[in-house]
């Protein structure tokens, strides 16, 4: 089985999740800088989640560009992350209608968790499917940036309750960290084709 | 004619229906938990919806996979499918939001149903264009899995109005039903390439 | 340059177009058939649109079939083609709530005249581009069924002022003969293929 | 890494972007010629969008034509640019429902003015990834269209808060401007291949 239309399917949801978001950005009714400035926390949380779902997107492209047999289990554990990312349109609007306030700060921060587990799960089931000498596997070594996030994401969640700022800048400092090119997967691919 | 294009369109159409529904969880005004509370049943027949669009897509990504040439009556079997899946966000909606009651519920189950008998149409047309050996009718065989959901269904769609629980069970049933990886047309294709 | 892009670019826009309509399908608030009754003209309004979307997805993909080359003309084309249809789901969703009054009927075979319109600029640009022995040409022939439908939609468009059922009539006239299978472009691709 | 998921995902969103637009475009409660003519106006900033945003796609798929190797840093970029797109819909709906008044005119130049920034950013990255002969370079050359457009964008900001005709003068005329055939890069193309 193919993953063209796995690609194909993925990038369809992605492309609509990340679009619709700002459809939560609603027209305000009048033509003054009064209308607008209570959208400011709204835009500032969209721009968070566009880079959020943009990663995302381009870790998911390198992920599969390195997968090539396509179980059923492949194509679920892929539904399962897509239905968390389908979550973040909801979480983001909350959190930025109602002023970062610490329950939609929180769901946020558990919406961003789950969809990461469920990237960890699709990785792990690609890695297995690969065999001894996966080169996914070799790619993502330790993976320390999964789990650093994952935790990131943890502490933000209860931190939401006591403090206004630091799960934002948990979420900007996962954000960043991803953003600084990963070529793991990148150079691993590269030295594998380099070697055969 | 190719197929691409039919799976390209069909992904799209599939993608953005299971996106949509996500808007139906409508942002509450309130950062309160009482706020978020009232959006659990209609969570929570978002997360089935999801399944079933899922299972379709799946079974859709198999079905053509077996498929070669495409005919007018395929495209249009195919659309009529498609149709029945776009009004699944709708009946998810109603059901959710007006906590599963008899109506809606009953409903739910008679566009699932629709959607059935439009995917056992789609699968006897191309069975028919395959002709007498066709692989996609030996990985079907009996099709008991689309007989017992066309049956659960119906019977689902009476229940609705005398019991509150009988019909939910019904659809998680099927669902559970599909999940359960499906390796009849994998596997047929796999032999007859084996034969070959 | 390539059609692979304009075909999938259409393919999405129209993926967009045929599932958005649906959202117009405002979810009632209690679970009554009284409740769900109003939507019928919606929803009467929303199956006519879709046949008619599937009839363009369906004669676009034959007719990009045939064509080779892509120039900048046929590019704006097709968006002029797609900027037309976008309209369909307002056109329908205003026809459908205000229960088929004369002027959202009018509209609505204005836009599909306008669709219709915009559909022949194309085919003449794709013609044109493909020379002397065009292949869409001879498969096109006449094209009655396209000047029928746009002086059924002229009808129906004046027609709406003075019934309530004639404009609908010719609306569901029209799709049903493009619905009858259109082998023209298939049969003369065929034929083509043959000679050579 | 390829391009096709690069392009695949840029026609998502962009198809997206183009098509939720008319959402904007509410169905008005009434039959009436009345209910009407208020969206008149948004119809024309919709109609205005559409071929802004058709100019991008159709320049977009010109420039990753001629683009051979995509790098983490051209992802960003194309990710950067369709978020800048992605606010065009806003845009437009402000300044179509406040009927042209100052605040939204500039804000729609703002957009445009930087989705032009994020696009000539996106082309140095492709020009810089294809060396020293790079096609893209040649076909581009000075890039008077980008840079005029830019003025035109930042004029328009301004004088939206002077002059209720200027801006939108402006918005036109660089429309017109990209909409006379740009064979700039087809034309080098098309060389280059000749040459060879």
């Amino acid at each position: 089985m193919g993953k063209t239309r796995l690609e194909a399917f993925s990038d369809g949801v992605i492309a609509i999740i990340i679009t619709i978001m700002v459809l939560e950005l609603k027209v305000p009714y009048h033509a003054t800088v009064e209308a607008l400035t209570p959208l400011l926390p709204v835009f500032l949380s969209y721009v968070l989640s566009f880079i959020y779902v943009g990663i995302y997107w381009n870790n998911h492209h390198h992920m599969l560009h390195a997968c090539h047999k396509v179980s059923g289990a492949i194509l679920w554990a892929n539904l399962h992350l897509l239905f968390w990312l389908s979550l973040v349109p909801f979480a983001t609007a909350w959190m930025g209608e109602n002023h970062y306030e610490s329950l939609p700060v929180a769901l946020y921060g558990a919406v961003l968790f789950m969809a990461g587990i469920a990237y960890v799960i699709l990785q792990a089931l690609i890695i297995r499917s690969q065999g001894h000498d996966s080169v996914l596997k070799q790619a993502v070594g330790s993976d320390w940036k999964g789990k650093a996030s994952a935790v990131c994401y943890l502490i933000a969640v209860f931190a939401a309750f006591y403090s206004s700022w630091l799960p934002q800048v948990l979420y900007v400092l996962v954000a960043t960290m991803w953003l600084i090119p990963d070529r793991r997967i990148e150079h691993v691919l590269k030295t594998a084709k380099e070697e055969a």
